[in-house]
């Protein structure tokens, strides 16, 4: 049986990737040793590491005033990390666009110095919804705004980056980076957790403008932009399988032309999901049409116990982690990047075959 | 050619171990998925992190009221972690064997309300040797005692642990964590970088008795070991795949027979290189004798000529990363669990036929 995983994440990795690692994990290039046995200082670690940041920085038009770092604990330690490097005794302002913003909003409250604002929400209607940030709403002296790019549990994304004026905008991208046409140069941070789009989970990319290291005083040094960006990420060991297995990502993404390329991919697939959701009599989108995410998208039949026969006979057709998040119920695909065409084409099949079982028009 | 990887760290691996990872990299136990793809909530992960950790658990004899964290962040985000959960408002006693000891004592001077002394410090003679820690020396107030007992880069590892009273001990055991006869039961807190005798690098293992918890307030969640012990290392995605890598480790050892059996191993090892250095005479140790680690070995010919062409004939012999440290110069063998006999018994063979073609007696 084929398996196609929808995983949020961890999730499925590019196949050749894979296949690659695996024929050389016991011998990296000839060198008599794993990725994993390389001494991290040692010369063909070294190779990896500046290759990955070479080949993301070229996918992502990364310019050279931002530096590129891979660090340890996800995007819930950058939660914390960003508010201690850039706002402390100023204001942060965020916006609230589901489960992951506000851990980060809370994240930022814990810190007695710094005063946060949300100044945009859609909680009132679960989340269902991108809130419009105009200009006028960004208090100028705030030290930055916060956004999550893309939300994983309740299908929605920024379609635009607001315009924050001066105001630097940090960007949990942990969902849609590598799946999106934004600007690198609209954002003062990017950070996403690799666990989606780029390779194993233990890994985080940050992204950051030259300006803003060193703008407060951050009492443990693990937590410091700074000093990871002067030891080029190598301040203490990294997790270094991640990042090779990171950068054969990045090569096969450019192997395959690139982020325009994969994006009209993501396009493609996402739009087969959507029409069939549109066309069906059963399932529907719970997100509003002008706010929904190509990477993660949750439908429901808005009869729990018609979802969950959904989910247990998807399950058994090999359509691996369909369910949808606690939160939301129902149904949710997660269409990463390296998530094959031929998985949504067969979810579209098996979505038609159920409806008609199960008294669809 | 065989390569010996004397890597300090990321380090050598058991290759059955290594073996058994490839050959089921692309799809784990028939689930058409490979580890790296599996969702940290999923079935297939939940049990391997259940096994791990009772692996871990039977291997060190940890008792019931020890929890085990699986984190992020390495060492040097304990070195932060420790005080500010036990320390804050209180006195921290650190013992200085090294430049690890150096920077946990840094990074816990940088928090502005945790005293921090040290009590007793070998640096004047180049961290030659482990100083004698007496209870008179423990003021009983403190928060607890950090030692790190073995420290790579010199090659010194406390014999036995020091009688603290009620204070805590808190060990950085990175480097001969499962490479010990040590009592867990005279730890309060056990922390552990992976890459060296666990598993790949990304990965920090962290043993803490239940009454250490929850005594300070914390204000960063991921820095917090109440979150993560209430959570089971499952706050946040965990690096999944270094996970699965450890408790393949894990596994290996207890087929060995368990740590005594693996003691025994690596102290036949560090023998074979001991008296090998002893009876030289062009390489000595560095290390006064009652201090010697087992794991990271580390031997001089007092000459840095030779040192350095003795260094790049091993090196095209096959002996990799035998360099020392800079910070000691020479040549330095680590010897973890997973480093092979038959390695040693070579280096001595290289070193003696060395010592012939270069003077010596």
């Amino acid at each position: 049986m084929t398996v196609y995983n929808f995983s949020a994440g961890p999730a499925v990795l590019p196949t050749p990737v894979l296949e690659q690692a695996q024929s050389e994990f016991t011998d990296y290039q000839g060198s008599g040793m794993s990725v994993m046995e390389l001494s991290h200082r040692s010369s063909f670690f070294d190779a990896i590491i500046k290759d990955a940041k070479k080949r993301l920085r070229e996918l992502m038009n990364i310019p050279d005033n931002y530096h590129i770092l891979f660090l340890q604990g996800g995007a819930s330690l950058q939660f914390s990390m960003v508010p201690l490097n850039l706002a402390q005794n100023k204001k942060a302002l965020y916006v609230n666009t589901g489960s992951w913003s506000k851990k980060a909003i809370g994240a930022a409250k814990m810190l007695d110095n710094v005063a946060v604002e949300v100044i945009a929400s859609s909680e009132e209607d679960n989340f269902t919804y991108i809130p419009d940030i105009t200009p006028d709403m960004i208090d100028q002296d705030a030290a930055y705004l916060h956004i999550t790019t893309n939300n994983t549990i309740v299908g929605t994304a920024f379609q635009t980056i607001p315009d924050a004026g001066k105001v630097p905008i940090v960007a949990d991208m942990s969902s849609n980076i590598l799946a999106n046409d934004y600007n690198v140069e609209d954002f003062g941070i990017i950070y996403a957790g690799a666990q989606k789009n780029i390779g194993p989970a233990g890994l985080t990319v940050v992204i950051i403008r030259d300006d803003l290291l060193g703008l407060c005083e951050v009492n443990e040094p693990m937590l410091d932009y700074k000093i990871h960006t002067e030891a080029n990420s190598l301040y203490n060991t990294p997790p270094t399988f991640a990042i090779y297995i990171a950068q054969l990502v990045f090569k096969w993404l450019q192997d395959l032309g690139g982020l325009p390329e994969i994006l009209k991919q993501d396009q493609e697939k996402a739009q087969l999901l959507y029409d069939a959701i549109e066309k069906s009599s059963i399932f529907t989108s719970p997100v509003r049409q002008d706010s929904r995410s190509i990477t993660n998208i949750p439908f429901v039949t808005g009869d729990e116990e018609l979802d969950k026969k959904f989910n247990a006979e998807a399950l058994a057709a090999g359509f691996e982690n369909l369910k949808g998040h606690r939160s939301v119920g129902g149904m949710r695909a997660s269409l990463y990047n390296a998530f094959p065409k031929e998985g949504v084409t067969a979810l579209v099949a098996f979505m038609e075959k159920f409806e008609k079982e199960n008294g669809g028009a």
